[in-house]
């Protein structure tokens, strides 16, 4: 072993509106050896995910709050150090949750085993993991595109809204995207293949969502809610769809704010419904199956936006709220042997 | 032929906010002869309904707006006077849309027989009809309701509520309602069955729905939006659904009021769905077997609110927005003969 501490992040305070880089401490702890049935882990990637914001408020509301004075929960890839569980040796790439921190201790529950020839290890915290999986999932199951269909989809270049788009045209849908700058929007026309990407911030919704899908709108994406689903509403075709999985806009809110008014529902007898990924693991098959030999063939494309270090976590974390992210955003722990790129 | 004038309600103007009586006018016209294909029908009982309201504003929404000076659009019970339609003949009771007048001339179209030994005529224009389908398809196929869940329903006094409530009770849930009097809520209860009723306009809301639904809310049926719905978000079960039936707390908004905060769809990955009744007309043989075998085994209990003469019909609409209403209201515009009660 090349160190004897353990560099962690813990919640130190619950934030009151945006978190701030006070919320969080970082820490030395030594590193424990593993028990009998467990092994030992050392960190390479942490992925940072919108769906933190919530947990740190202490409310609870699908799941029980981060604990204050806690390890920051979070997903990871790692890679076994030394083992004392029959599942794994030394050498092992292991995908789980041992959160904002250098090394960890795991009894094996709920990780799975990677294999670095299958492409890069990161993409289990993105494309290949849980946000790709959201998309995925949320897509098919409550979206159900037709060929033909026009999907709009917010936060666009982002882990979970650049597989959605990708995964519309696929289906022959028409995919319109909504980024927060002129260069996320070319990145999601020119490289992912979008037909078109509205700018929220200097674009009149109305305007541009009336040129961008002049047949109307069947499947709305929500990540992020508030004034872009006000405006999508008035353009809903018969029987929309609209899979709510992320309300960004207001995660940082210090009370809820208003929804839109939502008589465009019933006029449009369009859905709404709310999707948890965590109701959706029994998709993770189907969703491997097709999202990798996607990759395979070219037609989804990824981006990630990599942090260098644990005790830059926080920093980074606070980028998702701000827009400034491009990409999916990962902290690189340690060094990751297989990455060539 | 007893009388040669036809007396009709026409829009005169749109309403701003609340209509008055002011935007209705009363004329007089001579009664028209059937020509080849057609009769002349007497109207026996009108219905009044808060749809009617978004119909006077001009704005086309699922349907073509109420035209200005021409007759107000609604469903009829009449009585066929004379016929040169090889289908109807004199005497025949019709289920139709002959509007805010006492006689009519139709090519049959749309129109549907009556036979008065089935039960009371004017159930065709409630329990037995549009409302009543409305209440069963909209439960049964966007709610669901299974055996032991809970259901609260708003208007709960009202023609669509009343019938909500009640199936919701056959099939073996919890039923809870809302309506703006206390004498409206002791019926619900004592008459309807209900488990129980909350005084929207007097109690608490949230208070009322953690006492009366202590195991948390699987449907709501929504007919009015606004702050009961935002209420009732705050309760609601992991999957539950919505059934977005009626917005009747906005309908004489002058401009659109927001929406409840949606955070709690996604987090108890709920469903709102839009419903029209007019997408649903294929369940009306489902509807028709159940429902009558339930009025007939007293099952399900009914009661209308009835206004006298098309005169009266412009002041007895403007109830339907106060809550003055108490049952399904209709228009008496002449003698039902069949009509024993």
């Amino acid at each position: 072993m090349t160190t004897m501490i353990n560099r962690q992040i813990l919640l130190k305070s619950r934030p009151f509106g945006s978190p701030t880089e006070a919320n969080f401490e970082l820490v030395e702890s030594s590193i424990l050896e593993p028990g009998e049935g467990r092994f030992l882990t050392r960190t390479i990637y942490l992925s940072l995910d919108p769906y933190m914001r919530g947990r740190m408020s202490g409310v609870k509301s699908y799941t029980e709050p981060q604990a204050l004075n806690a390890v920051m929960q979070g997903g990871t890839v790692s890679r076994v150090v030394s083992s004392r569980h029959p599942g794994f040796v030394e050498g092992d790439y292991v995908l789980g949750n041992d959160g904002w921190q250098e090394y960890a201790v795991s009894d094996g529950k709920g990780c799975r085993k990677l294999d670095p020839s299958k492409g890069p290890l990161s993409y289990a915290l993105g494309v290949l993991g849980m946000p790709g999986l959201t998309a995925y999932a949320a897509l098919f199951d409550v979206g159900r595109p037709k060929k033909g269909e026009t999907v709009v989809v917010s936060a666009a270049s982002g882990a979970v809204g650049s597989v959605v788009g990708q995964i519309a045209k696929i289906q022959g849908c028409r995919a319109v995207g909504l980024a927060g700058s002129d260069e996320k929007c070319d990145f999601v026309t020119k490289e992912l293949g979008f037909d078109a990407c509205i700018n929220y911030k200097t674009e009149d919704l109305h305007v541009s969502l009336t040129t961008t899908c002049p047949e109307g709108i069947d499947i709305y994406y929500d990540n992020v809610a508030g004034r872009v689903l006000e405006a999508v509403l008035k353009h809903l075709n018969i029987g929309a769809r609209i899979p709510l999985v992320g309300l960004i806009s207001q995660y940082n809110a210090t009370e809820m704010p208003p929804g839109p008014n939502l008589m465009p529902l019933l006029v449009k007898r369009a859905l709404i419904q709310g999707f948890l990924v965590s109701d959706h693991y029994h998709r993770m098959p189907d969703f491997l199956r097709d999202v990798s030999s996607w990759i395979k063939a070219g037609k989804i494309k990824y981006r990630e936006d990599i942090a260098n270090g644990i005790e830059e976590a926080p920093r980074a974390f606070l980028r998702l709220f701000s827009g400034e992210n491009f990409g999916k955003l990962i902290v690189q722990v340690s060094e990751d042997s297989n990455r060539t790129i």
